[in-house]
C-alpha cells in the first residue's frame, strides 16, 4: 500500500453517498433520467435566484478583473466580510466585525479550517446522532476522533442526557447541525440552553474551553414558522458555520464561512489560527468571484415553498403507503424507518423499483434510510407508483 | 492554547510573504498606490485574457444553473476532465484519459489530497532549495516532514548530488517545481533524466514507489524559447500538478488539477485515494463555474512578452545599480543577493524606499530576496529610483 494507513479506511469506506450519486448517474444513463428517482444527494434543485444571476454581472462588470480574480487576504475580501458580519448583528443582534469572518471553501472547507486549527492527533469531537457522516473524515484528517452520542429516535431532538457522559479531557468541540441532515429535526431555544449548562459545567471539570461548532447551511430551511435559534448568542463558546450552497442552489461553487465573537474564550489565538489553516489546507482563500457575489446577496431568501411542497407530498404519500417516516420540521431530508429488518437490502429493494436513497447507518443511524427531497417536483410525482412497488415488495402495502 | 501544537510553530512562523503582502496594503493607504513598490506575492497583473471571458458568458448563457453551479463527481466535471487530458495528450504525447485526471482548489489544493493521500505523521517529502515554503505546511498538515535539499547557488540548478542521500525509507515523494519559484530557473530534459535514474535506484534501495511531484503552474512562463521538459513523460511515477492561476490571471478563482498515468505504480490506489481526499479535506470539488470556463480555455496562452518586459527592465536596472542579480529563465521572480549581511535589514532597509520583496530564507535560500515581477511595468519604472536610493543606502552605488 502505498497510502497511508489513515487513508485506506477512508478510501474502503469511501462515502456511501457519492457512491450512490454516481450510481444514479449511470442508471440514469441506462434507463433514462426521468425513470430514475434519485434522492441520495444534497444537490438542491430550486432554481438559482435572480438576484445572485444580477450579483455575477455586477461583479463582473463593475470591477476591475484583477479585483475580482485576484488574491485578496486569505480570510476573504473586507466588503464581503462587513457584509457577512452585518448582516448576521441585523438578524441576530450580534456584534460581529468583519474581522471576525473568514470566508471559507464552504461549511466543509470551515469545518477543516477550524479542525486544523484545534486538533491534535487522539483530540475529540462529539456530534449527536444521526449526524453528517463526513464529520468523522474530517476529523481524522488531523488525527482527530468522533465520539458519537447515540441518537434519540424517539424525538431525534439532542440526546443531550447521553452527552456529559462522553465530555472527556480530550474533548475540543461539539458539532450541533441545525436543522439536521439527516432526521430535518429542529433544535429548540430551551434545547440549546440546556446544552449550554451541560457544557458550561463540563468545560470546569475538564479545564479548557469546548467549543460549539454550529453547523447550519440549512438554517433557512425551517417549515410552518418555526424558529431556529442563533446559538452563538447563547452559548459564548460558540463558532458558527455556514455555507450558501442550499439557500441560494450553488453548492458546485463551494463557498462559505465561519465566524467567532470576540466574547469567546481565546479568540485572538483561534482567528488567527483559522486564517492561517485557510491558507496552509491549500484553499488559499475562498473563491474570490463567488466571495463578491455572496456579498451582493444577504438578503436573499431560499424559496422555502419549493421544499414544503415536497415535504408534504412525500410524507404523506410514503405514511399513506404504511412507511413509518420521521416528519421533518426543517432542512430537505426525510428520515424512513426500514420496514425489514435488514436495512442495506432495503435500499437495494429500492434500487430495483429505480429508487435511490442512503442508508443512514453512516450517519450513525442504523435501521433507518435517508431520502433528500431537494429535488425536482415532478420526479417526486413520478416516483410514488414506484415507491408503491417497494411498499409491496417490503410486504407493508398490498 | 486551545489551538494544536502543530498549529502553534505554523501560526508563530506565518507566511512572511503574506504579512509582507498585507502590510503593503497598509502602505499603499498611507503613502498613495503609485507611491509603494509591491513585489512580494505572486498576484498576476497581466490582464485576465479576452477567452475567459468569453468562456464565463458562454457557460452561464448556454447552460442550467444546476449543471454550472451544481455538484458534481468529486473529481469534476467530465467534459473538463476530457479537455485537460486531451490537451495534455496532444501538448506532450501522453495517453491520459479524463479518469486520471482530478480537478482541484489550485495547484495548493492538488498538493494538499496528494499529501492526505500518501503521508502518515513521520513520513518524508523531498523539496530541492530554494523551494516555495508553503510545501513544509502542507506536508505538516497531515504529520509529514519536509526534507530539504540545500541549494546549489552557484547554478541554482537541482543539487542532484546531494539528493540520494536524502532519500530514505521514509520518503515519499520528491517536489520538482519548474520553472522554479523564486529562482526562476528551469531545469532541462538532461537534468530530468539524471533525476530519473537516481530516484530509480533508490526506489529499489528503499523497496517502494518515491513519486515526482511535478509542481507547474510557470509551466507557460518560460522565456527566450527555453523549453520545458514535461517530467511524466521521462519519469513513471510522476504526478503532475497545475494552476491556472498564472497562466489566466484568475489566482483568486483557485482552480487547478492533478494528472497520474495508468503507467505509474499503484495507479489504481492513488487515484481512487486522490479523489477521496479531494471530497474529506473539505473541497468537495473545485470550483464549478471555472471548471467548466477552464475547459474553454486548454489553448489560451499566456502574455509573456507581459512579463519578459518587466523581467528584462528590472534585471538590467538592478545589475547596472550593483545588485547580484540572478537572471530568471522562467515563472516571474528575481533572486537578488542581499548586499549587506544582514539580509533582514535588507528588506527593512528596502521598505523605507517604499519597496515590498521577501526575504528567501524561509525558501531555503538565506542571504536571497525575492522580487516578484508580476507587476505593472509603470510601477516597476517608478521603482526604479527608489531602489537606486536603496543601492546607495547598502553602499554599493553613490
Amino acid at each position: 500500500m502505498v497510502i497511508s494507513k489513515n487513508m485506506e479506511n477512508l478510501v474502503a469506506g469511501s462515502s456511501v453517498i457519492r457512491k450512490l450519486f454516481e450510481e444514479g448517474l449511470q442508471m440514469a444513463q441506462i434507463y433514462g433520467a426521468d425513470k430514475v428517482y434519485d434522492f441520495s444527494l444534497g444537490n438542491p434543485a430550486s432554481p438559482v435566484p435572480e438576484k445572485v444571476h444580477e450579483a455575477i454581472k455586477d461583479v463582473l462588470n463593475n470591477n476591475s478583473d484583477a479585483y475580482v480574480h485576484g488574491y485578496m487576504k486569505n480570510a476573504g475580501f473586507e466588503e464581503t466580510r462587513q457584509a457577512v458580519a452585518d448582516y448576521l448583528n441585523k438578524s441576530f443582534g450580534m456584534g460581529y466585525g468583519g474581522e471576525d469572518i473568514v470566508m471559507t471553501v464552504g461549511a466543509a472547507g470551515a469545518m477543516n479550517c477550524i479542525f486544523r486549527a484545534i486538533l491534535s492527533p487522539e483530540d475529540e469531537v462529539i456530534a449527536f446522532a444521526p449526524f453528517f457522516g463526513e464529520y468523522k473524515n474530517y476529523a481524522s484528517n488531523y488525527g482527530g476522533k468522533l465520539t458519537v452520542v447515540p441518537a434519540d429516535t424517539d424525538t431525534f431532538d439532542l440526546n443531550l442526557k447521553e452527552l456529559d457522559k462522553n465530555i472527556t479531557e480530550k474533548t475540543k468541540c461539539i458539532i450541533v447541525n441545525n436543522p439536521n441532515n439527516p432526521s430535518g429535526r429542529i433544535y429548540s431555544k430551551e434545547t440549546i440552553e440546556e446544552l449550554g449548562k451541560i457544557v458550561d459545567e463540563a468545560e470546569k471539570r475538564v479545564g479548557h474551553p469546548i467549543y460549539i461548532l454550529c453547523d447550519e447551511p440549512y438554517r433557512q430551511l425551517a417549515y410552518d414558522g418555526k424558529a431556529v435559534p442563533y446559538i452563538p448568542s447563547i452559548i459564548k463558546n460558540s463558532i458558527y458555520i455556514y455555507s450558501y450552497s442550499k439557500t441560494l442552489s450553488i453548492p458546485g461553487e463551494r463557498i462559505g464561512y465561519l465566524a467567532i465573537s470576540k466574547n469567546a474564550d481565546c479568540y485572538d489565538e483561534l482567528i488567527g489560527a483559522f486564517v492561517v489553516a485557510n491558507r496552509c489546507l491549500g484553499y488559499v482563500n475562498a473563491p474570490s468571484l463567488f466571495q463578491l457575489v455572496i456579498s451582493r446577496c444577504q438578503d436573499v431568501t431560499v424559496d422555502l415553498d419549493f421544499y414544503d411542497r415536497n415535504r408534504k407530498v412525500l410524507y404523506d404519500s410514503l405514511t399513506k403507503l404504511g412507511f413509518d417516516v420521521v416528519k421533518p420540521e426543517g432542512a430537505f431530508y426525510l428520515l424512513v424507518k426500514s420496514p425489514i429488518e435488514d436495512c442495506d437490502k432495503f435500499v437495494e429493494l429500492a434500487k430495483e423499483q429505480h429508487i435511490i436513497f442512503v442508508n443512514t447507518m453512516t450517519f450513525g443511524c442504523p435501521g433507518y434510510v435517508r431520502i433528500a427531497y431537494c429535488v425536482d417536483y415532478e420526479m417526486i410525482k413520478r416516483s410514488i407508483n414506484a415507491f408503491k412497488q417497494l411498499a409491496i415488495k417490503c410486504g407493508i402495502s398490498s
